[in-house]
């Protein structure tokens, strides 16, 4: 690891190593991009004298690609770097303490795609939702599931999270959900577009990095909708991702080679690099820790489902944000309709109550970390009660 | 009708009581704002001598919300009026022929909503698919089902449509989808924004204008894809808007109540106000007319799909489109697939060809009219072999 200067930041878990960007903003001032350091945001447009860190998203700076990102990269870990020497005396004052700042939306969404990638949650919901059939369809091993979702309601962490009203099973009832839940995914943000009617090229030319998302679910809501077309209001009232978007680069040592597929996928889903990724993550509801699922195991890798949102020739444009759906691996789950199963074996916490699905002012945090002393940005959303 | 000075225009279905924005650009210019007058389109920029319609999209002038629309209008319909006087000399230096421009996308477009608001259309699909099944799921006529598209991909009327590549049914096998088929349909496009977790109030305050819709589906593809999260690659890879976006007020003699339903909708989607639309819509193929479906007798309309879109507090921002889904009538229907009924019946062109689904080089181009003599904008597109 290259030390640092910066007071914390080798003790932390957001080092040289690390240094993810986000957009913030002191009292009073307009947001512009940041990276952190330690517990500190550094304000990079005067410290880089560049305008494209000045705007209030990332975009402009992830629509320059990927040499652009290396070089800015570089650079910083060079200032950053204890022996930096002279540069120290420049940069320091562009260091801003975490709890002086507020932390916006890094990304302005363009298009919101969810991937349902996880072997053990697709199977476990399949046995929830329809007992008495084959808990995954015909297609699952064929091809990373997705959909659409809500680019407009992505909001970033810490945003109050108002519990939806809708149409309900059983019923149709008419009501607040009563099933409010979580689904803990690993978020990939595109920075290099593509023309309408080209695939994408190689993973890392297009996408920058990865966030934390929370796709806050109401299943009650979802049961009901869902045929034919897919999950909508269950899921379009809020998706929350962490305020840190971490570099590809810095997940480098996390890289592994993915899970095993049978059969093996098509030509254009064929894998040609490492791109499983060996984190583990942490969901914590009101503090407790209740599920450390990992996602070494998930059976899509986010290089096959960039190559199958794209072999129909859909663009993508920066700001694209594509999820892996919901983080389970064995016996260990990022959801609680599967930790509670369905309902049917409730967490009890320490304080003496019980949940199965979320009640008015839960909060839901979760974070990852990975190999090489790396982080990610927690991402947390506290639930407040339906209007 | 009030009368205009502008050459055709009192002749044409593109008169006064019409006046349908776009954005356009003349040779060498940058894309701004215009209206549609018979066969003109004004700049509205130096005309209004106002820099929002400056911009290369709508959205800036939508963001004012409905009073600026319609101030906008009264102004225009002034200026354009016989009657308009001295105004005339000012004006008619900025009336540009449409054949000396170039249109362009008219709205960037924030999320994308595709409904499913045919009582036909979807016991058509349901009697095609799941002929075992009854034809239309239990939800259907509780709420509009819908979901949400790739906003990155809709692209403006005459935009060469690229066949898509995916995993197709029978098989799956890999390659060009071998069922392009298109859906007809209408769209609405959001003006006035609202905050999350609220929901919209009423629909003319938020809604601007309406569009029509060409959301190209690959049937095969869709087929393997849809289970159970829904369309995705069989849909992502195209959708067509025309360039012209006629305002709601324009269209106020086609309102007529609405189809009767049963059972009767929840509260939050009982109908206030007649927002059916009687208009019909010609399907043509290589300039043949094969279909001509009315919009009258949809079962959902667009205020209900605004209120459900919107009641689990969902925000809507400017610019968001959403679109009712293929608009079928008894006998007439807005996609090949029922035309042709799956391909049993192939449609047979003048030309002695037959058709059961898309070929490379077919162009389809859908219109509508409406009562009053106002014709909505066409959109058209052409398909191009795959790569």
């Amino acid at each position: 690891m290259t030390r640092s200067w910066v007071p914390g930041a080798d003790e932390s878990l957001f080092g040289l190593d690390n240094l993810p960007y986000g957009v913030f903003s002191r009292q009073g001032e307009a947001p512009r991009v940041g990276v952190r350091v330690g517990d500190h945001v550094l304000d990079l447009a005067p410290v880089l004298d560049d305008e494209v860190f000045a705007a209030p998203s990332l975009n402009p700076f992830l629509a320059r690609g990927r040499t652009a990102w290396q070089e800015t990269r570089a650079r910083l870990q060079a200032l950053l770097a204890a022996e930096a020497g002279g540069n120290r005396a420049a940069v320091e004052p562009h260091l801003v303490p975490l709890d002086q700042v507020t932390m916006h939306l890094p990304v302005e969404v363009a298009d919101y795609v969810d991937f349902y990638a996880s072997l053990e949650h697709a199977s476990n919901l399949g046995r929830i939702f329809r007992p008495d059939e084959e808990p995954l369809k015909p297609n699952w091993r064929h091809l990373p599931v997705g959909y659409h979702g809500r680019a407009g309601t992505v909001v970033v962490s810490g945003t109050p999270i108002r519990r939806p009203c809708g149409q309900r099973m059983p019923g149709p009832s008419f009501g607040p959900s009563v099933r409010l839940d979580i689904e803990a995914e690993l978020g990939y943000v595109v920075g290099a577009p593509t023309r309408l009617g080209e695939r994408a090229g190689a993973f890392d030319d297009h996408v920058f990095g990865v966030t934390l998302v929370n796709d806050w679910s109401a299943r009650d809501i979802q049961a009901w909708e869902y045929v034919p077309l897919g999950p909508f209001l269950g899921k379009s009232f809020a998706t929350s991702i962490s305020p840190w978007i971490t570099p590809l680069e810095a997940l480098r040592p996390a890289r592994v080679a993915g899970r095993e597929q049978d059969p093996a996928p098509m030509d254009y889903l064929r894998r040609d690099a490492p791109w499983g990724l060996d984190l583990t993550l942490r969901v914590e509801l009101n503090g407790e820790t209740i599920s450390t699922p990992s996602y070494r195991n998930m059976y899509w890798t986010p290089d096959q489902m960039l190559a199958h949102m794209t072999v129909n020739g859909a663009s993508l444009r920066t700001g694209d944000l594509f999820a892996s759906g919901t983080i389970s691996s064995e016996g260990a789950f990022g959801s609680l309709i599967e930790v509670t199963w369905n309902g049917a074996e409730p967490i009890k916490l320490a304080d003496g109550t019980t949940r199965s699905f979320l009640e008015d002012g839960d909060t839901v945090t979760i974070s990852a970390v990975a190999p090489g002393g790396i982080a990610l940005g927690a991402v947390t959303g506290r639930i407040t009660p339906a209007t």
